[in-house]
């Protein structure tokens, strides 16, 4: 087991913008690039939080990402929006989306921002947050590289396009579903191939579109949805509401972040924001949540010793804790931080 | 097998009209509720056709639903707005409050509408075809009486709430999408009681909170959701986007249409409408989509007698077809949509 150390937040904070301004993205862009690993880190999600920015720096370096893209606001109407990420940061693109979505929202009680020519935007669950905190209703998603084949198809046409939905409520956290439509992730199947265990039936394919329990071969075959047709119909239903909708990007014209990290991967994201002040005004609304969240967490557990929870919850606890005792890191992780701040290290993009 | 029947779409549309207006639905009313049967049976979505009307019409004669119910527009902003439903048909509250979100969306660029105090909305898929034909993409669901319960508990708490997602796209059917959040339907779960057959592990569990095989004991017990925490968590956002932030009722306020045919069901639903000409331009988005779906289309299948298909394809494809040769029921279906218009049969509510 590695050496485990607590980063206060502020330090993380900092390292990321360094490391990010060092490589010639703007200050501000920085501090919203690092905005989102962090919240990443404080929910405990830390396969997006800090720990990626050593390939979103790698990627800057090679050319794959523009630290300063020209992002331009194209809008017809008040509350939609789409931005034009000129292959900048996927932090830094959808991090201004959602802001020019709140404004919008606000001004409008609802508004759809989209996003094109974007990188890896990160997790839904921080911009879930985020617009939580500004007491919004949000739908999120993005696409990305195909790894999910169609019903009965034997070649992968969607991403494993992750969705978000939160809101806010009164006297608790935010409620935030972030979700993947695969049956599992690709971790959790490289965790088995590393452990040599077998994969349950319904998480993969092999290669020639058979199922399989052998972790390698689904990792070289397919992914599985959740519901089969369900979702893989929700991971094109997301794709249409990022990429088709704003103009972007879909499935052969998309490049792996880490296969192809040297070109734009051209991913697309949106948010889709309502102001409960339109609707039954903030305050019932909230109050109304924090009843349906008791209500729900009322209900008896299969198993004593875990109550029922609702989606978010375990979030908000890790935030909580680890806003009091910093962010749990490996101490090589908090070192290649450091590195990357003060430039005495380059990024690395992972194998894919 | 009973014998089968084919119905002119206008002869079935015209029961069901003549149905509902000697009950005391107004004609233009009765004319809405007639379109979603008619269009669902058209899609060979038959669950959720005229086979139901005789349960609606159940529910008006025994005061469950209100004929003519004094429907409110609560709005705040012009492209938010609420139906507060009074009980009436869910048909009718529905498709009223698609038109005022399809006129609310083409003219702000996108619109929210929720709709409490409802009933019984039939599919999602009927919705997501009209707001289709308007030439905007819609997201929709509905909550209902709970059946799922939470990952980990033993108690349901959330309702099998459908969700849909439709499109349009150039030079072929629209995208439509609707899903119920569950693994598997109550209905193929009593088909297996009925034929003496198990049921797949993952499908329900026992009344204890239990996995079990036997549909019996998943009937008497609880659905399990696709993907367990992910379906429950999007079953949960559906009742948050249709009830909570319309002010409409949610789990022990909820009644079910069968156990409890004579109290309004209080349930909800939920449109957001997105227009493309606030975005990329109709004609640009449907040309988009009409290549998003060829792509998928050209995937190789697994099995080659099946080829891959966009979801939509096979309800519009029964829909060409159902057009030109009337819709199919047995003949005593025939017969009772018959008794119905004139008002020599009673409408019945099944056992739950």
């Amino acid at each position: 087991m590695p050496k485990q150390v607590r980063v206060p937040v502020e330090e993380a904070r900092a390292l990321c913008i360094d490391a990010y301004k060092r490589r010639g993205v703007p200050a501000k862009d920085a501090a919203r690039a690092a905005e989102q690993f962090v919240l990443c880190d404080l929910f405990g999600i830390r396969t997006h939080g800090t720990r990626r920015l050593s390939s979103y720096i790698g990627r800057i370096e090679c050319g794959g990402i523009k630290p300063a893209p020209d992002i331009r606001v194209v809008s017809r109407m008040p509350a939609v929006a789409i931005l034009q990420g000129d292959g900048g940061l996927g932090t830094v693109i959808a991090s201004r989306a959602l802001e020019e979505g709140i404004a919008r929202a606000k001004a409008n009680g609802i508004a759809y921002v989209g996003c094109t020519d974007s990188n890896h935007f990160g997790a839904n669950a921080s911009y879930g947050w985020q617009a939580a905190q500004a007491g919004l209703v949000c739908l999120s998603g993005t696409n990305g590289t195909p790894t999910i084949p169609p019903t009965g198809g034997k070649m992968s046409v969607v991403g494993n396009n992750p969705i978000g939905y939160s809101a806010p409520r009164a006297d608790g956290p935010p409620f935030i579903l972030d979700i993947a439509m695969s049956v599992a992730s690709r971790g959790k199947m490289r965790r088995a191939r590393e452990l040599g265990e077998e994969i349950p039936e319904g998480w993969g394919l092999d290669i020639d579109g058979f199922p399989t329990t052998d972790p390698g071969e689904a990792l070289e075959g397919f992914m599985l949805a959740i519901g089969g047709h369900k979702g893989y119909g929700i991971a094109l239903a997301a794709e249409m509401l990022g990429a088709l909708l704003s103009g972007g990007a879909f499935g052969p014209e998309i490049r792996h972040q880490f296969k192809q990290p040297e070109q734009p991967s051209n991913i697309s994201h949106y948010f889709l924001l309502i102001d409960p002040d339109a609707t039954v005004g903030r305050e019932a609304f909230e109050d109304r949540m924090r009843a349906y969240c008791d209500w729900i967490k009322s209900s008896p557990a299969a198993d004593p010793a875990q109550p029922v929870r609702v989606p978010g919850e375990g979030s908000a606890a890790n935030h909580a804790r680890n806003s009091v005792e910093g962010l749990p890191m490996d101490q090589a992780e908090y070192e290649r931080l450091q590195g990357l701040a003060d430039g005495s290290l380059k990024g690395e993009v992972p194998d894919a």
